[in-house]
């Protein structure tokens, strides 16, 4: 079997953690990322705009060859799933399924306290997959984590107080044993240790970009089980990237790093208006 | 002379602090205004996407019959004007210009800060238009300040840490003794009370959207010094609004009054794509 190619789509840098956690487990792919990122961000804006700006950037990427489209972006996963479903030829993955489940997986009392945009927790998709697996949970919307870790305050001060603050109120009104927290945005993993440290003690954090990769990697696991000799290793051989953004490549190349955990060379324009 | 059609142009809510200043010294005008909600913000943007979605939201209220084209917002008059003046055919009006004059006029030792987003600190253009009146400046990015605000911690523990980080990084490396606060955002008049609690003592504020609102009622000089008799008062009467968004009205209709002071009973969808 050739090298899969897997398209990742977010509407900036935050779906780069979810590509950090596909590499860990798919190293010996191509991958292609598209930020859109002159329209960021998804999460304040409506159902409507996020459908088209996502089903735009599903045919961009298909058109490049992605033999698996991957909705690295909880707005557009829980507003637009469907419609990119409908749009693709090729198969969907979205972060709501995979992150449902895995909290499902991990709870015991069958609480949970999901944190994200405020366009995510709008649209109760983490709501309503938990429900369908027996799950009740708190939707708390955090609009100001997203722009602490753009501005780099990762293990900072104000951005612990902020997640108090915000945890607080998501642990409470008969959550206060919620048993797991689910990071519903992929900024956040950033700041897991952050969330590890103002949550419950109880609480276990699960993270939708990790349980998004375990999934996208059972999609190929004939591919991943066929015997590795090492004359296969070497022609599948290490990741290969492209990666494309709307708005600035030089933002892209600055910021990227921080998502992805490793430096991004480089970043091609594209312009989705024509 | 007939009641002037004043078109004002943010990407979002933040340009409603210039209209609610426009409403105290034009009252009796119309009014057009227009938020490029599906594509804000713009502060994160590069000069290039910024120039092409302002051209077209000022072609938009051109179209609407705007005769004066308030461009609202910051990082557009930073990173656009020029483009926006070539392709208008009205007067264009933006707030650099006023800010930098209020700024410069009321500065005793020509040291000023002045605060805003990142593309707009990015461009320099107050730094320049500041230099060419004899003032120096230090300008600070304040990434935070734009979603504490939408987040609606006005007067919060949280904004007043952020802002003393802020104004303690801007008043620095010689610019201890600046004494004038430039608020270069049309968010910040909100925290007009926060800036004067966290900035040094001796520091006067100059809001750029006040100062923009007495260019724009300054054009319009003809039309104010007509004898304002009872029968021409009645004759001009209340202002009128038209509001139009590109993102949901829902949205619009809620978060706007916080800026402009009142309700906004009425918003237009607007597609600019086509």
């Amino acid at each position: 079997m050739r090298r899969p190619t897997i398209g990742v789509f977010d509407s900036g840098f935050g779906g780069l953690t979810v590509l950090k956690a596909l590499l860990e487990i798919l190293p010996a792919a191509d991958y292609l990322y598209f930020g859109d990122t002159a329209r960021l961000p998804y999460g304040s804006k409506s159902a409507e705009t996020v459908a088209r700006y996502a089903v735009e950037a599903a045919r961009f990427l298909e058109d490049q060859g992605a033999q698996i489209l991957v909705i690295a972006c909880n707005t557009a996963t829980a507003l637009a799933l469907e419609r990119i479903v409908l749009a693709a030829h090729v198969p969907v993955i979205g972060v709501v399924e995979p992150g449902a489940e895995a909290t499902a997986l991990a709870s015991a009392n069958k609480k949970a306290v999901v944190v994200g945009t405020e366009a995510t927790v709008a649209s109760h998709a983490y709501y309503k997959a938990l429900l369908s697996r027996g799950v009740t949970t708190h939707e708390k919307a955090c609009p100001l984590l997203v722009p602490l870790v753009e501005e780099g305050w990762i293990e900072h001060p104000v951005t612990e107080q902020v997640a108090r603050i915000y945890l607080g109120e998501a642990f409470s009104d008969g959550f206060e044993d919620a048993d797991v927290l689910l990071l519903g945005c992929t900024h956040y993993p950033l700041l897991k240790p952050l969330f590890q440290k103002t949550a419950p003690a109880h609480v276990k954090i699960v993270d939708s970009a990790e349980s998004t990769a375990h999934m996208v990697a059972a999609a190929f696991e004939n591919y991943k089980s066929e015997p590795m000799t090492e004359s296969l290793a070497e022609r599948r051989g290490q990741p290969r990237f492209k990666f494309f953004a709307t708005d600035s490549v030089e933002k892209f190349k600055k910021l990227g790093p921080r998502f992805l955990g490793h430096p991004i060379p480089d970043v091609q324009h594209v312009d989705l208006k024509e």
